[in-house]
């Protein structure tokens, strides 16, 4: 067993699977390209039932493990659930029950986060569900007991990246309202955990001070996928490109704009599948 | 055939059927109690896959016949699609397809602002999918074939509401930004073209020409529901409240609150379906 293994290593060449709610999992799946550039990765955007940000715990479970079932269909050989809802909400169940390595975005950005702060005092900022479900407060306390979190929701975070208002004036005002309560924490760690954040770091990192260091899920996730893999002999090696193909449940007008906001290159192959 | 239609000319208590993809439509079901306050309704709150606004005509319009059939289980005897989006994908097919009187919301209020208009100058506000379908436009143009249209999308309006921020600064600045090219184009009416939108509706005004007239859904599309129920003797009337059932996809955190702001009283009966 260890032989075969030991002979496949490097030579894996069954893609990674990476799903989140809609686009913004592409902030980290554009991280595992730059870290891991030969390997394959298959994306699924849940773009019909998008936010999963406002909705129940069950709903989202659900949600994910449908997702997780249509990209088994593909082979995948590991699982990144690239979107915060999902992970507070789906992670443990799909770890436990599915036959795969999967990563979530929750735990690496918790362990940045707490190898990061020097006066343990950490602010999470994320959508309803994923501060409701309390996840990073859990994980960071797990990993560094005398560590003080302090959690905001900014529900208006996502609809701003949506619309293309990543910066100005107007932005600026709700990243302002939105951190107030976080500055008087005095956190010296603000972990951004939503896969829409990454676009907001520099109007956010602007407006607290500037010895904050932020954290988002993006290059932790890519790094414990790449130890995950190299654990498991499940690499590939190769001076190619990986390919890259995106599956989304519904393809509106300017989602491919958008898209390539959070994936900084083209979206070439982008297919809709209606039912999954 | 008609004699016994006649006989039951205001005994018909079957419910009338309202769905939206969230809480937006139960602003329709304000004025709906407030006109036939003695009618049952059953309201269909599609959560687990809102908002519409943003998503494909062909997503909108299979939603929107999964919702009718919910409805119809529970042997409604009209139908009112509440929710632009889903009156500008799938209202004629909804209409042509199902056997019972089916009322949108798009019709109703384009009536409304056709007789209001003095200019014939006149704009819509409404989600993306809705001004992308130019169902208000098509619409508008045929009950008026001389009028002039503007129109524009304000993706941040329903993310404002949900957050609960109908007033204060930054949105009256969001507001104005939406309005500006609406402003220059010298419209004396407004169609507020989403159902969330009606909760903005001080703000907005106060941002335009005071002669500017804001023309809503709720009320024309009650008053429209009013005379197909007469028409097609289907009216129920008795001296006691109609009950109202809401059935929701999902049912997040705060959406109680969120739909008691759009139905102006409290909501008691609200059931989670988790499959429609």
């Amino acid at each position: 067993m260890k032989k075969k293994l030991k002979v496949r290593a490097g030579k894996e060449s069954r893609p990674i699977g990476v799903f989140d709610s809609g686009l913004g999992g592409l902030t980290v799946v554009r991280e595992i390209r730059r870290l891991l550039p030969s390997e394959s990765i298959i994306y699924f955007g849940d773009i019909a039932r998008l936010p999963y940000g406002i909705k129940s715990k069950e709903q989202i479970l659900s949600f994910s493990i449908q997702n997780t079932l249509f990209l088994l269909k593909h082979k995948i050989k590991a699982l990144v659930v690239a979107c915060n809802s999902s992970s507070s909400a789906a992670y443990s169940f799909l770890k436990s029950h599915f036959n795969l390595p999967v990563v979530d975005v929750i735990g690496p950005a918790a362990s940045a986060a707490a190898e990061l702060t020097q006066s343990g005092r950490i602010a999470v900022i994320a959508t309803q569900s994923t501060i409701a479900s309390r996840a990073y407060e859990k994980t960071l306390k797990r990993l560094k007991s005398s560590a003080k979190i302090f959690q905001s929701a900014c529900p208006l975070f996502v609809p701003l990246v949506e619309e293309g208002w990543v910066d100005g004036k107007i932005t600026e005002d709700i990243v302002r309202v939105y951190l107030e309560p976080l500055k008087r924490y005095r956190a010296d760690t603000l972990i951004l955990g939503c896969t829409h954040y990454p676009l907001l770091k520099n109007i956010i990192q602007r407006n607290l001070d500037a010895k904050v260091q932020l954290v988002d899920s993006a290059l932790p996730t890519a790094q414990k996928l790449a130890s995950i893999l190299e654990k498991n002999e499940l690499c590939y090696h190769s001076s190619r490109r990986g390919k890259l193909k995106i599956f989304v449940s519904d393809l509106p007008r300017n989602f491919v704009r958008i898209g390539e906001r959070f994936l900084g290159e083209k979206l070439n192959d982008v297919k809709v599948v209606r039912e999954i």
